[in-house]
């Protein structure tokens, strides 16, 4: 079965990836900013992409490739096979504190997410779904999903999004923050989300990310029930950058329907 | 010499109680709530630090003892050696993740801060000092903290503090994020200080904390050269609730001086 040497050549290449991560700890690192002076990538992140695009040409020669980095080739449809990779989700962390960032593979078949995996490195946590078989935190399989009220809830969000920005109307996302029982930031969209798959927080907003952030995260969420839209509530499309709301089934409800989709944005 | 005792007890309790904590997360819980919907209390909270001040009383019965939880004394003052003690910092997080949070411990004399300890209870990360002789990431020397500038700058603080609040004028906090290179928020406030120890972050806020969640850090951080202020940059008095600002030196100055000192609050 095809799938089934995708999902474990996948992990493989991951788990590999991370330990020259951990390895290149105690190297120079050579740091760049790419779009602002805060967007910052590193050696690192281009070694590591370069890596998992050797390792899937050499196995997958007919699979397509969307990488953070631009290794991979330039997409205009998400016929066939293709992965989609984040080297390091969370650079920001990575540069700052050698921890809390991951590496994210999503593999779509026709645009329909397949395997999804999802590892911090630094914590040797892989989280990791195969369409329908469930999803696993290492070997531990996952439970599904349950629902949450906002006044229970821990909502994994950046202060940005509740102050003036130029993405949404701080004023949609206050009354959420007051209402929910609290928030964190932990700035990585990809371990953000699968955060929501293990239940540590029980919704994850984010303004705008690139579809290698979120594509590993989304099979794994979707695999546990929880839901994966952009913040108008559609389905996202994994061409584009979007806006990104992953939430319990019940919550994410809520959300949209009573703190966003009244909003002029 | 009686310190070194104090040192090496203190921390063989911490972990005494960390492994504790671990052993619990197989048992239900009991959560019930304190001063509002979201302040969270547990049987392990009150089972930790009732374990914590046995040993205590045992070992030291003239040391004063001060414990979120209330199984201390009441203090008037901090004469003598006075232990200050938070058997679970981030107790939402401990409820709903099972992990970052914290055991924290100063122990003081006369008010000034001889021992710190703060213990990351699952990943078995026990940050600790004692004045004067430098501060540890279990048996790593961490080195002394050098400045930041603010465009470079990771700041830990709660989304809260930047829309309208009791607190603060959240105009005086906008700017200060806008001009940050970016922010976390992991709500432990134990954590958080340590993670400014550990130049994970390079600041942390809070507008509203209690001498047990910063008794621990501040002996760490100011061991490495860190400042530790509420946010009028005065000196924090171990007894009342307060402001706090952790952060590196030079960036401590700059955050007071630049964005906070000339508001109204």
């Amino acid at each position: 079965m095809i799938w089934e040497t995708i999902y474990s050549h996948a992990m493989e290449w991951v788990k590999e990836a991370g330990k020259n991560i951990r390895q290149s700890f105690d190297k120079t690192l050579d740091i760049q900013t790419k779009s602002n002076q805060n967007d910052l990538v590193t050696n690192i992140d281009k070694e590591t992409e370069q890596f998992i695009i050797r390792k899937i040409k050499e196995h997958y020669p007919n699979h397509k490739i969307m990488g953070e980095e631009g290794f991979g080739d330039e997409l205009v449809s998400l016929e066939g096979i293709v992965w989609i990779i984040d080297p390091i989700d969370g650079t920001m962390n990575f540069v700052h504190q050698q921890r809390n960032f991951a590496i994210s593979i999503g593999v779509y078949e026709n645009g329909v997410g397949m395997i999804g995996i999802v590892y911090d490195v630094v914590h040797d946590e892989m989280y990791h779904a195969f369409k329908g078989r469930g999803a696993y935190l290492n070997d531990k399989k996952m439970p599904k999903l349950e629902t949450a009220s906002i006044s229970e809830a821990i909502i994994a969000l950046n202060a940005t999004w509740v102050m003036p920005n130029h993405r949404i109307d701080h004023h949609l996302m206050i009354p959420l923050v007051r209402d929910a029982r609290g928030t964190r930031s932990y700035g990585t969209a990809a371990l953000e989300m699968v955060y929501v798959a293990a239940g540590r927080v029980d919704a994850y907003i984010s303004l705008r990310l690139s579809p290698w952030d979120f594509a590993g995260g989304a099979v794994i969420v979707e695999e546990l029930g929880g839901i994966v839209t952009n913040l108008r509530g559609e389905k996202l499309n994994y061409l584009n950058k979007d806006s990104l709301l992953v939430a319990k089934p019940g919550l994410h409800k809520t959300i949209i329907e009573e703190y966003l989709k009244n909003g002029e944005w």
